[in-house]
């Protein structure tokens, strides 16, 4: 019995998940889904935990996890994404954030040079460490002389993981984007974990961008790239950026993987998008394709084929939410696209 | 006697600063320029320093620095950059990056829809402490089991005084851009200092993005921003891309500044750009524009617009390099720019 963890969340993934949800049940798989609906900005209100150790150990036991969103208005502090989204990152280990962006129609690239704008990639974000460490302190916190600190943590065996896993996805090219010009420690390991990951795969074309020209570049020429891997913090942004040239952010998918063990937590890209919660006109195709992406991973290659295919031919049909040129609700794209899976 | 100190740099700063200096020239306004030739990467390789301490005192006492570029591919240490951009901002404490975008003519827009496209804004980046500020180290340096630490340092002053700054130059809004959600000591500080300064600034439209967001909103609503606030490498990452949908680096311009003091070290966001250089290839446009910027900041204010107008002018017909639709040279383009001002 395969067992899937469903965290919704916040916001719009309180609409979306339960959209993949249907996909899922739809194609007859017998998927078991442990739901954890008390996992929000709500309880965290209330109690001060959104997930507890319980929670962490369900979802342990269970074979993938889909998730929403997390993020609320009402919430400023860290420690809520910190003790969900983070602490499931760190302690399962899921140290690959993978996340892929293909341009599915030239009308929803926002570049002009449709050719150049073809993007078709992988931002392969290391997940485990850096800026995220949470590590660090404040002196004369709360005064006006307050020095706030947040470590950057790299170590050789973090980096070096996630070079080869970028390595090992690589269809033409591995680019790394890292500030070694400027950030001395993490940049010096990063370039010599760069060295040594080349040499071990010597038959792979590479490039080194610093994450400005980075950025850069992924509007000048984003068909250029193949897979990008970086670093926790930059890995963020130039996910987003590479999603919103990718034909925007509400088909955007990624899952938070531990490649040895297989786990994987599937995440749309999209937030919670507060602006959007609550009035059925989210996009529920980033949902919907991180099903996909499980499926495939689960061994269900055919099924996430179909979902790919269902979910392009209403994208193509006009068939989808006004954010790519549809007019259609949350409920009604998720129809259609069930629709079209027959 | 007003005195220019003129650091040309590596790669296309070689190029572009000469145009941007015959254009001062031209104008007759007895400006003295202390060229520091050998603040580049030769020097670093050969002697291990390129910028000393008398070269400091040098550039301490002059009214003003015009800045090439830095950077060698030979060079892979952090420490040449450290050496010599970043210490210059740090001993200057020249604590606003202010980086404004204005794109000049719709053509040049990498973006489909013109009218969102038409940006103009400035990041202003914190230039004085965060992730640049070169605090951490290495355990087990150079072995398999490196961990590597780099600090984002944080201070209240420091925050404090960037948002000041940034209310101080808006029109229309202030957005501050952070990771608070996730990077917990510093993220709290910013979003201390941020409540204070609304506080301070009432009457000023203001909006808080997280940095993936961000990224995302200036492609998707470029026009839509009107000065952007942010930390030392946030700003690195945006107002690179910033400059890239406002007309592509080759025009981007930025100043260093201690609004205090008013001393400003004037800097093309376009790097030493090692696969044009020695070309003669290059657009001189971005250092010419930060000549005009620094002569509005020195108080030459009609030549400074003059020399906008010219560059605005040869774009306009077309008589500037091919990264802007013409087929000139550097130096045929900055002859352009100065005889269009007569
Ligand atoms: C050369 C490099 C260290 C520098 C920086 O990151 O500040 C440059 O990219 C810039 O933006 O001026
Ligand atoms: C919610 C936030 C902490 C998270 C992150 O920055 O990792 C999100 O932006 C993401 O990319 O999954």
């Amino acid at each position: 019995m395969t067992v899937i963890s469903v965290l919704p969340g916040d916001g719009v993934g309180q609409e979306v998940v339960p959209e993949a949800l249907r996909v899922l049940d739809d194609l007859g798989l017998g998927l078991e889904f442990d739901v954890l609906d008390h996992v929000n900005a709500g309880a965290y209100l209330a109690t001060g935990t959104a997930l507890s150790d319980d929670d962490v150990d369900r979802i342990r036991r269970s074979d993938a996890a889909l998730f929403g969103a997390i993020g609320d208005p009402r919430v400023t502090s860290p420690d809520y994404a910190r003790g969900v989204l983070l602490r499931l990152r760190f302690e399962l280990d899921l140290y690959v954030n993978h996340r892929p962006v293909s341009l599915p129609a030239e009308r929803l690239s926002p570049l002009k040079d449709a050719k150049r704008g073809a993007i078709d990639c992988v931002v392969v974000r290391e997940n485990s460490e850096g800026l995220y460490a949470g590590i660090g302190g404040a002196l004369r916190q709360a005064t006006s002389h307050e020095v706030a600190l947040d470590v950057e943590v790299n170590t050789h065996s973090g980096v070096s993981r996630i070079l080869d896993y970028a390595f090992g996805i690589a269809r033409s090219e591995v680019c790394m984007v890292d500030k070694s010009n400027a950030v001395p420690n993490g940049g010096r390991l990063w370039q010599r974990c760069w060295a040594d990951a080349r040499r071990r795969h010597p038959a792979m074309v590479t490039r080194h961008l610093y994450v400005d020209a980075a950025a850069m570049r992924l509007v000048s020429d984003p068909a250029g790239f193949d897979v990008i891997v970086t670093n926790n913090s930059y890995g963020d942004i130039l996910s987003d950026l590479a999603a919103e040239l990718g034909g925007g952010i509400g088909i955007a998918t990624s899952v938070n993987l531990n490649p040895s063990t297989g786990f994987g937590l599937y995440e749309p890209v999209h937030g919670s998008a507060p602006d959007l919660a609550g009035r059925g006109v989210a996009n529920p195709v980033a949902a919907i394709l991180c099903a996909a992406l499980m499926l495939g991973d689960l061994g269900h290659t055919a099924e996430a084929e179909a979902v790919r295919a269902a979910v392009a031919r209403t994208v193509e049909a006009g068939r989808c939410t006004p954010d790519l040129g549809g007019s259609l609700g949350t409920a009604q794209a998720g129809a259609a696209i069930r629709a079209e899976l027959g």
